[in-house]
């Protein structure tokens, strides 16, 4: 097993050596541009991890853990455009810097470009992989509309949220490494398991994303907190003050949503912590790590794979930004 | 070979009979409706008629027609939130009838049903039958950035122009009769040439299209004449014209860019008649109509199925709207 800077490092080679073809400029720049823009580069590393762990060669998985990345990277042009978000990681988006023609468009190439990569070298698991990955795309797609559908409503459960973060998050984690232990020969338990690590760990991973949005250190998340607090979004948070508070409480929040008044965030977090919402969300970010690090049991991993992917759960319960 | 209008109705119950998950409704929805608006199903009945002229069986096929159709209207749908245009076929576009988030959305997986459906009961063909298809998809994304980027150009050659709508446009059909002849089970030499005829159709099918637009029958053509005029839309004519004229004629039509007054159309229309510019433009699809036909031989083939397609190519030279 490498160290997770060195699949980093590997990655950020291979992105950097994607061989773009020189015209039209126009398509590909925003292509380079939103691949070279950083991150951190979970979805590949767990890929080539995948396949390193179950005794694979990770030079055999390289083009699927690029068209894993490509694919992400996809998902966020878009959803910057359609949530018309004007940063991303400190840079301006696609969006902003050039227009929104240009970002649907370099988008729609990245997808297919993703698909490509994907599909590069598979032999005779060509038609296993693109089943993995096109079905793992669409119940990305699914997420997405049911996040873009909550926007609108006040009663959505806790289970119903769980659910969209596993389509539009962990999926996709589940794909790379069932992805990464297929393409390393692993037996279909074994992806299996690898799999439901990924599922588990996307889902501490968003939820730590919720937490850290509202609970974070201001001087070390990189964005400004209390951000999806004062534009209403449905967090697990939210959701879960929504369905614990008494009349009086669940009027005062509900009466929130809407204004930008300056001392929105406060409030809503007073009723938070009243509630003790932000505890109850540690506890399924821990349960959920716990979950991911049990399939490392089933999927039969040991010694240095184990600690590797074991590190990566832990990390999502620790990590600040 | 079976008529045109029995392949049209073949693959209007196909798309009818789409299985779409119930939820989220919102996702499918879009999609359903995009693809219900008819429109001549060109690619498709090229794709099955493809896969029927050399001797194959167009049940082996209809994926691939399906995920052709499905590939086409997903780029019309981006195309139009790109263009901001409000209708389609007489109904209001998806963005205008939804939002423009649903329109990106929906159209990513309508990209990604595309490739699951042409990538369907390939069997030892996938690789080949998804490298030509997805290298179609990211020529037809540079043509729609080179014709973006002919918005702001003044300068933009006939040989550009072609090689533009050759991308945007002609891949696809060329894709579609290769397709159809490669699931059918042809030799490459016949692929080729089927593929060849796909191409020099679309380009007839374009030029006709610009032809239409300033020299169409208002009655017949569905669409107000002089739009691209008006628009300023750098095709074959406005090409040609800029090209051809001396200084003087080179100013006028340069001053009317940008211009919305209301005798725009007729004066600009008076410049493409005074240099012939609407014969060149017809002389130039008969040509590229015969190149069409002449790839019939090549492909070897006769009877049903070459009159056939005959018929296409000389349909693509008379039709009016």
């Amino acid at each position: 097993m490498r160290t997770s800077a060195e699949y980093i490092d590997s990655i950020n080679r291979l992105i950097a050596g994607i061989p773009y073809p020189e015209e039209p400029h126009g398509l590909y720049e925003p292509i380079a541009y939103t691949l070279d823009c950083g991150g951190k580069r979970l979805r590949p590393i767990l890929l080539l991890a995948s396949c390193d762990a179950v005794g694979g060669n990770m030079d055999g998985a390289v083009n699927q853990a690029l068209g894993i990345e490509m694919f992400h990277n996809f998902t966020l042009l878009h959803d910057d455009v359609m949530d018309r978000a004007d940063k991303r990681r400190g840079k301006p988006t696609v969006h902003c810097k050039w227009n929104e023609a240009t970002a649907i468009l370099s988008g729609d190439a990245m997808l297919t470009m993703a698909s490509q990569l994907v599909g590069s070298g598979c032999n005779d698991k060509l038609s296993e992989v693109l089943d993995l990955f096109h079905g793992t795309a669409m119940e990305i797609y699914e997420g997405q509309q049911y996040d873009m559908g909550f926007e609108s409503r006040d009663d959505v459960t806790v289970a119903e949220y769980i659910e969209m973060i596993r389509l539009k998050t962990s999926v996709l984690l589940g794909c790379a490494c069932r992805l990464g232990a297929l393409m390393g020969g692993a037996d279909i338990e074994v992806q299996e398991a690898l799999y439901r690590y990924g599922i588990s760990l996307g889902l501490a991973f968003q939820l730590q994303d919720d937490w850290l949005d509202t609970y974070g250190d201001p001087e070390v998340f990189g964005k400004n907190i209390g951000g999806d607090i004062m534009n209403d979004k449905k967090t697990f948070l939210l959701i879960t003050a929504i369905n614990k508070s008494d009349a009086a409480r669940h009027e005062e929040l509900l009466s929130m949503l809407g204004s930008r008044s300056a001392d929105k965030v406060e409030r809503v977090k007073a009723i938070y912590d009243a509630l003790n919402v932000g505890d109850e969300c540690r506890e399924l970010i821990e349960r959920y790590a716990a979950d991911a690090v049990s399939e490392l049991d089933k999927a039969g991993l040991d010694g240095d794979a184990r600690e590797f992917f074991v590190n990566i759960a832990k990390a999502s319960l620790t990590r600040r930004s």
